[in-house]
């Protein structure tokens, strides 16, 4: 594409740099920010330096934080007997998204997967024993996708943290999606949701 | 959403100020930037500033310059007797793309809309007036959507040009879509395209 113009091209090049975005989407926020007052772009690029510049993660979880330790870990309202341990921010933000959980995290910062070159030195593992080994942990959920990499994580870490006695391990259920339809649900998914069935009691509302 | 995190509540809503952007995509986009080092949002926040604070309009035509003059109004290659009138940069771009125009431009900066509360003043025609006034122009084309609100933009400006006996008016021509079908093209496209029948013969290709 011609722009006619060094600095559009420079503009277009750099939105494209975001994930999933084409040519045609950064043109249109280009010529978007260029129908709108000077200042609102000065305010864009502001908050977004600011958010990259300023942004840290908490020395204890891992999550995104405006301090040094993030809103979760310092909520008293938080069960901290309970860690989640998740692959990623991302993770964390889908989790609370549901508001179903209320004990606290711990990001590893991704799986162990050794054709990515990433092993276990490289995930915050030694971390997570730390702060088990510093307060007083009852239960650690391992809420990694369900892939051969993430349950070798899984496998993995319960392995490490096996010399906590009191610790009790869980995993994030799998099963059918909600809504989702059997036909169309795949081989793996349908078995392990067989062989992890589950007590019924038509009086009581199952996942709710 | 809960973000736990006003740094990045803000850099998500940032994003969501662009067309067509959502906070699940915003979201997406500002944990892209965490994952890269910081220089990339500096180069990021930097390029895009400068496009806004440093893009000018040509003062000739309208669209988008680096410097006073647009890269199409100074090169000597392109005819400057033939103009074609549009509404948008995003015309110009989309023409440009075609690689079959080699005249210049000049950009309304809308269409005629009394719903919308634009009339011809707030169009740049006075400015096409005096341009041809000033230079010899051959031919307006008035590449203007085919609508009401464009139909009515081409034929205020048609009339405000009739005082130039030498001008030679043309529109864009209308019709099927390349690839189209008839079966489902809209019943005003359609019977446009058979009023507007051209001659056929068999030993030159359409359109090419």
């Amino acid at each position: 594409m011609n722009f006619s113009s060094k600095l559009l091209e420079q503009a277009v090049l750099a939105f494209s740099q975001l994930p999933g975005v084409g040519k045609k989407s950064a043109l249109r926020y280009a010529l978007h920010l260029m129908d709108q007052p000077k200042e609102m772009t000065e305010q864009f690029t502001a908050d977004i330096g600011a958010f990259r510049s300023l942004l840290q993660k908490c020395t204890t979880c891992g999550h995104l934080s405006d301090t040094t330790h993030c809103d979760i870990c310092v909520d008293h309202r938080r069960d901290r007997q309970v860690i989640c341990v998740v692959e990623s921010i991302r993770d964390v933000l889908a989790i609370e998204a549901t508001n179903q959980y209320f004990g606290v995290y711990h990001v590893l910062g991704g799986i162990i997967s050794p054709i990515d070159g990433i092993s276990p030195e490289d995930l915050s593992i030694d971390l997570l024993i730390e702060r088990i080994e510093k307060s007083t942990v009852a239960e650690v959920i391992l809420a990694i996708r369900p892939t051969i990499e993430g349950d070798t994580t899984s496998y993995y870490i319960a392995k490490r943290l096996e010399k906590f006695d009191q610790l009790k391990f869980s995993i994030i259920s799998r099963g059918v999606s909600f809504g989702g339809e059997l036909e169309f649900t795949d081989e793996i998914t349908l078995g392990r949701s067989i062989q992890g069935r589950l007590p019924y009691d038509p009086n009581v509302m199952i996942n709710t």
